[in-house]
C-alpha cells in the first residue's frame, strides 16, 4: 500500500511553517517517523519519555514561536502528552499532536498498545482529527492532506493551541530497501490572518473615557516578550500618564514589578491610593497573589480586557469590557490619537497608525519580533520628567521604588542563614545579559516575581502558568535550550519538580547553553511556607513528602556539570563559573534547610509587612 | 465550612472494601489529604509523581484483589494518573480516583493549577462523578455520600475499572489546630453482586456441541491467579479430553505454555494437526503473537467467549458465541453435567455444581481465593493415563514437551555469547517459590512468554497487558511489593522501560522484597529484533534510540543494592545472592549487547524453525 499520504505530512507541516518536530519511539509510529526524519525541511529530535517529549517541544515552540510537531505511537504514548497538552491549550501554544494508531477495526480487540484514542486530549486540544485509513485513493490522499492542512490551521489561528491528529496505520510500515520517499511541493491551504482594528471613532471613544477617568491602571498578565508592545505600552504610559504594572512573567522590563512586595501588607491607606478607577488588562495569568487580591477586592468601575480572540477570564471580577484587538495595536492607536486632541482632530489621524503595528501579524507571534529589547526610558524617568509628582502614575512609581529599596537593603542584613530566598536574590542578580530564564513551579517562580529581575540585561521570561503544574517545568527548559542555542537558556527549580521531571535530560542532544539551578531542600518547601499545611500533623509526610535525592547521580547519568553550594560564600565563588558561556550544560544545586527557608521567609514576611504597614 | 462530607469519604471507601489509598501532594486536594491519613481504616501513602503513584495504586489493587483510591491536586496531577487509568480500565481494575478541583465559578479564570477535570478520562474511564461544591446543607452532604458510594460500587462492578470522583473544593481546607475529624461508621449503599449461571439445559446443549466437536481446544487469555478456575479447568480437560493453553501471564501453571516455540515454524501438517472445530476461550489479552496469528488464521468453525459481563473482543475473527458466566463456573458446571451422561441424567445433576464456585463471589475477586495452588495433577500426566495417545489433546500434549525439550536443548548449547535471551533464562529458572512475576513491556514479558516459567514453583505472573505500555510497569511492580510484603515480588524489565519509570522508586516505604532483574541493551532492542524497523538507517537513532545509562546512580538514588553481571559466570554467582530473601531490595542490571542479542535471537528463530519445520 502507498504510504505517500503519510509521506506527505511533514511536507504539509514545512510549507505551513513547522520546522521542529519531537518523536518518540515506537512500531505503530514508524511511517510517520520516517517520513519527518527523511524530510529535508524538519529537524526531528527523539525523546524516549512522552512525557518529558511533549514539554520538550512545548518548549522549542515557545522559543521559535512556530508550531512544533509530536509524533508518538499508539497507546497510552498519547496519554503521556497530555500534560504538556493541556499546558499548551491555556498558555496557547500551538502543537500539532500525530498519535498513530491501530485501524479502526482492530480498536477493543486486546492487540497490544491500543487504547481510544478519539479526541484524546477532551477539553484540552483544540480540535482531533482523525485520517482515513484506507489512503491509497486519490481521494482519500486528498483528504488525509486537507485535515492535516486543517489542523495545522487550527493549531495557528489565535489563539493558537494544541490539536490532535489521530493516524490509524494498517501494516505494512516501512518502506522497501533502498525505497526513496517523495517530498513533493504541493498544494496547501495558507490563512493569511488579517488584524482586527479600531475603527477611528472607537478609539476616540475609549480615548474619552481613559482621559476622563480618574484614575487608569495598566496590569499585563504573562505575556511573550514583544518589543513592539512594549514600545507601544511604554508611549501610551506617558501620553496618559498610566502606570503599567506586570509580573516577570509579562516580559514587560520597564514595568512596575514589586507589588508583592508593597502589597503584602493590607496598608489600606496605601491600597486606596493605588486603586484604580479604569483598569485595563491584557495577557494571561499573574503570578502575584497579592495583586490578584488586591485587584479582586477593591471596587473597580470599570475594567478593559484587550484581547483580539479567544474566551476571556474575569479574573478580578470586575471585567465590564472586552476589546477585540491586539494589545500593541491597542495601546498604539490610542498613543497615535493622542490625550489631549479632540474627537474631530483625531479622526484625522493617520490610519496606518491606528491599524497599528501587527497588522497582518502571524497569529503566533513570528520570531521576527522577538529581538534584543530597544533601550527604552525608564517609566519611571519619564515621569519624573513629563509628569507631576503628585499623580496617580508617580503614587505606583513612588511605591514601587520604596519596594525596590527595600529589597537592596533586606538582603544586605548582615548573618543570614543561609536559605533559599536569599540564594535565588544572588542567583537571579548574576544571570548573564539576554537569559532565557524558565522558573519552574511552585516557589521557585514566586520567589522570582518577589525579588525581580535585574535590570538592563534583557532577561527573556517563561513558566508554565497555563497550569502552573510541576510536570514539565524541566523538558521545557530543555526545548528551549534546543531551540536557541546560542542564548544563555537558565531553569530555575525546586527539588519536587526537577526530580520529578528528570527524563527531561533522557535523549541523545547536547544543550551546553543550559544552565539548571535547583533549590534543594528536600520537599515541597511551599508547605511549609503556607498556613494551613503547615499547622497540620501531615506537614512532612503528605505535604511536604520529604526527600532525601541529591542531584549528584542525575547530573552524572546525563552529563551535566554539577556544582554543589550550602553556603553563601560557596554559592558567590559559583556563580560566576556556573553561568560562563564556556564548558557545557550545568546544574547548581543548591542546599538548604526547610524549617531555615521558613523561619527566612517568615522573617521576610514580618519586616516586609512593618515597612509597608 | 463544615468539611463533614469529605471527611465521610474514607469512611464510605473503608466501608465499601478499599483499605490502601495512594496520594500525591498538594495544596487544593488538603481536606480530602487529611481525610485518608488520619482515618484509622485505610492505609495511605504519598508518591510525588503522580504517573507513578497511579501505576503504584493499580499495582496494589492488582496484588489485593480490592479497589484502590488514588488522590491528587487539581490541574494536570489528574492527567498524569492517565496512563494507568487507562490500564486499570483495560485490565479491568478498580481504581477510584479522586481529582481535587477548584469550585466551577473559577474554572478557566486563569487561577494556577486549573483545567477542565470533568470527565478527565474520557472513554477510559468507567465512569466520571462530581462532588456538589456547597456541602453543607444536609441533603448536599448526603448527596455528596451517595456520588462516592455509586462510584465505588460502579468502580468494582464487573467489569471493574477505574472511575474519577472530581472533587470541587473551597478554602478554607484545614481544620483547625487541635480539630479533631469525625469517622462515623455511617450508611452506605452494598452491591451484593449475583453469579450469572447457566440453566441445566443449557449447560447440556453446551455439553453435548462440546461432546459432538472433533476438535475443541481451550485458549486462556491474561486472567489473574484462581485455584477454583486452575482446578475446575483441569477436571473438565480431562472429562472432555481438551487442551488447554495458555500464556505465562493466564497464570495456569499446568497448561500448554510453549505456543511460542511450536507455533514459529509455518509447518501445516503440524498447524492441521492442532487445529480447533471449536474453540473456547476465556481471560484477556495473549502475548503470544504466534498463537494468536495462528488463531486468526486458522478455519475455525466455532469460537466461543465465555465472560459473564462486558464488551467481547472477536480476537481471532472466529467469535460465534458469547457465553455469559464466570469461566470457572462453566467449566465446573460442564464437568458437573459431565461428557458421557444422557441429557436425562445431566438434568438431574446437582444444581449446586452447576452454579459453581463463585456463586455470591465479590465482581473482583477477591484476596480469599489467592492461595498457593493445589498440587495439580500436570495435564500431560492426565492424558497420558487415560487418554488414546493419537488423540488431539495428545497432539498438543506432544508438541509442548517436544518445545520444552527443544528449549531445553538449546539453552544448553556451549559457546553462546552472553546475551538476554539466555541470560532471562537463567533469571527465571531461579525464581525463587511463591514469587510474584512482573514482567515489563516490551521484549521482557514475550522473552519470558517463550522461555516459560519454572514448573512448580507457583509463580504468579502480572503484566500491563491492558494497554501493553513501558510507563508503569516499575511502579506497578513496586505497588506489588507494598501490598505483599510477605512474597517476593520479581520485576523483569528492559532499559527503556526501567528508565521511564525510575519515579517508582521516589517515595519513603521500603519494599525489601522487591527484586528488580534489569536488561540493559542500551536501546529499545526490540526494534533491532523486529523486521522493518532493523532494515532502516533510522535504526539506531529513533527506533532504538540509543542510550548510554546505567542503572547504578540510580540504585544509588534509591538505596538499592546494585549487582552489575556481563556474563554467564557474573550472572550465575550473583543470582542466588540476588534472589535470597534477605538483605532488602536490589536491583541487577545485566548489561548484553544489542547486537549480539539480536544475533542470538535470529538464531534461536533459524534453530526453532528448522526444529519444527
Amino acid at each position: 500500500m502507498s504510504l505517500q499520504a503519510i509521506h506527505n505530512i511533514p511536507e504539509i507541516c514545512a510549507q505551513l511553517g513547522i520546522t521542529d518536530a519531537v518523536l518518540s519511539p515506537g512500531s505503530r509510529c514508524a511511517p510517520l517517523t520516517i517520513a519527518f526524519a527523511r524530510h529535508p525541511g524538519v529537524q526531528v529530535r527523539t525523546v524516549p519519555d512522552e512525557r518529558a517529549a511533549a514539554f520538550i517541544g512545548l518548549g522549542i515552540a515557545q522559543a521559535q514561536r512556530r508550531a512544533v510537531a509530536l509524533v508518538c505511537t499508539s497507546g497510552t504514548a498519547g496519554l503521556n502528552y497530555a500534560p504538556a497538552v493541556a499546558e499548551a491549550y491555556f498558555q496557547q501554544i500551538p502543537l500539532v499532536v500525530f498519535t498513530a494508531d491501530r485501524p479502526p477495526e482492530w480498536i477493543d480487540q486486546l492487540d497490544g498498545q491500543t487504547i481510544r484514542q478519539t479526541d484524546l486530549y477532551g477539553a484540552h486540544a483544540k480540535g482531533s482529527f482523525t485520517l482515513p485509513v484506507d489512503i491509497s485513493h486519490p481521494d482519500a490522499e486528498w483528504h488525509a492532506a486537507r485535515i492535516v492542512n486543517e489542523a495545522m490551521n487550527l493549531a495557528q489561528r489565535a489563539p493558537a493551541g494544541p490539536v490532535q491528529v489521530n493516524v490509524p496505520l494498517r501494516e505494512p510500515f516501512y518502506p522497501k530497501a533502498g525505497e526513496e520517499l517523495t517530498f513533493g511541493p504541493m498544494k496547501v491551504i495558507r490563512e493569511e490572518m488579517s488584524a482586527p482594528v479600531l475603527l477611528p471613532s472607537q478609539a476616540a471613544a475609549l480615548r474619552d473615557t481613559i482621559r476622563d477617568a480618574a484614575r487608569v491602571l495598566v496590569v499585563a498578565g504573562q505575556h511573550p516578550w514583544e518589543p513592539a508592545l512594549q514600545q507601544a505600552l511604554h508611549q501610551f504610559s506617558i501620553a496618559f500618564d498610566v502606570p503599567v504594572v506586570g509580573d516577570t512573567i509579562a516580559n514587560l522590563p520597564s514595568a512596575i514589578g514589586q507589588q508583592d512586595v508593597f502589597l503584602a501588607a493590607q496598608n489600606q491607606t496605601l491600597r486606596e491610593s493605588l486603586r484604580p478607577t479604569l483598569l485595563i488588562t491584557f495577557g494571561q495569568s499573574l503570578i502575584s497573589k497579592a495583586l490578584k487580591l488586591y485587584l479582586r477586592n477593591t471596587p473597580i468601575a470599570q475594567h478593559w480586557h484587550i484581547q483580539a480572540a479567544g474566551e476571556v477570564a474575569d479574573t478580578y471580577r470586575a471585567l465590564t469590557q472586552i476589546i477585540r484587538v491586539e494589545p500593541a495595536d491597542f495601546f498604539a492607536a490610542l498613543t497615535a490619537i493622542g490625550n489631549t486632541d479632540s474627537i474631530g482632530v483625531s479622526e484625522a489621524v493617520d490610519s496606518s497608525s491606528i491599524l497599528g503595528t501587527t497588522a497582518m501579524r502571524p497569529p503566533f507571534p513570528a520570531d521576527a519580533t522577538r529581538v534584543a529589547p530597544p533601550a527604552l526610558v525608564p517609566i519611571s524617568a519619564a515621569i519624573e520628567t513629563g509628569v507631576p509628582s503628585a499623580s496617580y502614575t508617580a503614587a505606583w512609581q513612588r511605591t514601587n521604588a520604596q519596594a525596590t529599596d527595600f529589597l537592596d537593603t533586606f538582603f544586605q542584613q548582615p548573618n543570614q542563614p543561609f536559605n533559599e530566598f536569599a540564594a535565588i536574590h544572588k542567583a537571579l542578580h548574576s544571570l548573564p545579559e539576554y537569559t532565557v530564564l524558565h522558573l519552574a513551579n511552585s516557589m521557585a517562580v514566586r520567589y522570582a516575581n518577589i525579588i525581580g529581575l535585574p535590570q538592563g540585561r534583557a532577561v527573556e521570561v517563561f513558566a508554565n502558568r497555563g497550569t502552573s503544574g510541576i510536570d514539565g517545568c524541566t523538558s521545557t527548559a530543555v526545548g528551549a535550550a534546543l531551540a536557541q542555542p546560542e542564548r544563555p537558556v537558565v531553569l530555575l527549580t525546586g527539588d519536587v519538580a526537577f526530580f520529578y521531571d528528570r527524563n527531561a535530560f533522557w535523549h541523545n542532544y547536547p544543550t551546553p547553553n543550559l544552565r539548571v539551578v535547583l533549590l534543594n531542600n528536600h520537599a515541597g518547601g511551599i508547605f511549609r511556607l503556607i498556613d494551613g499545611p503547615r499547622q497540620q500533623p501531615e506537614l512532612e509526610e503528605f505535604f511536604e513528602t520529604r526527600q532525601p535525592l541529591r542531584a549528584e547521580n542525575t547530573a552524572r547519568d546525563f552529563g551535566l556539570r554539577y556544582f554543589a553550594v550550602s553556603s553563601f560564600a560557596e554559592l558567590e565563588s559559583a556563580l560566576p563559573v556556573f553561568f560562563a558561556a564556556e564548558g557545557g550544560a550545568a546544574l547548581l544545586e543548591i542546599t538548604t534547610d526547610s524549617q531555615t527557608n521558613a523561619a527566612f521567609f517568615e522573617h521576610y514576611r514580618n519586616t516586609v509587612k512593618a515597612a509597608f504597614a
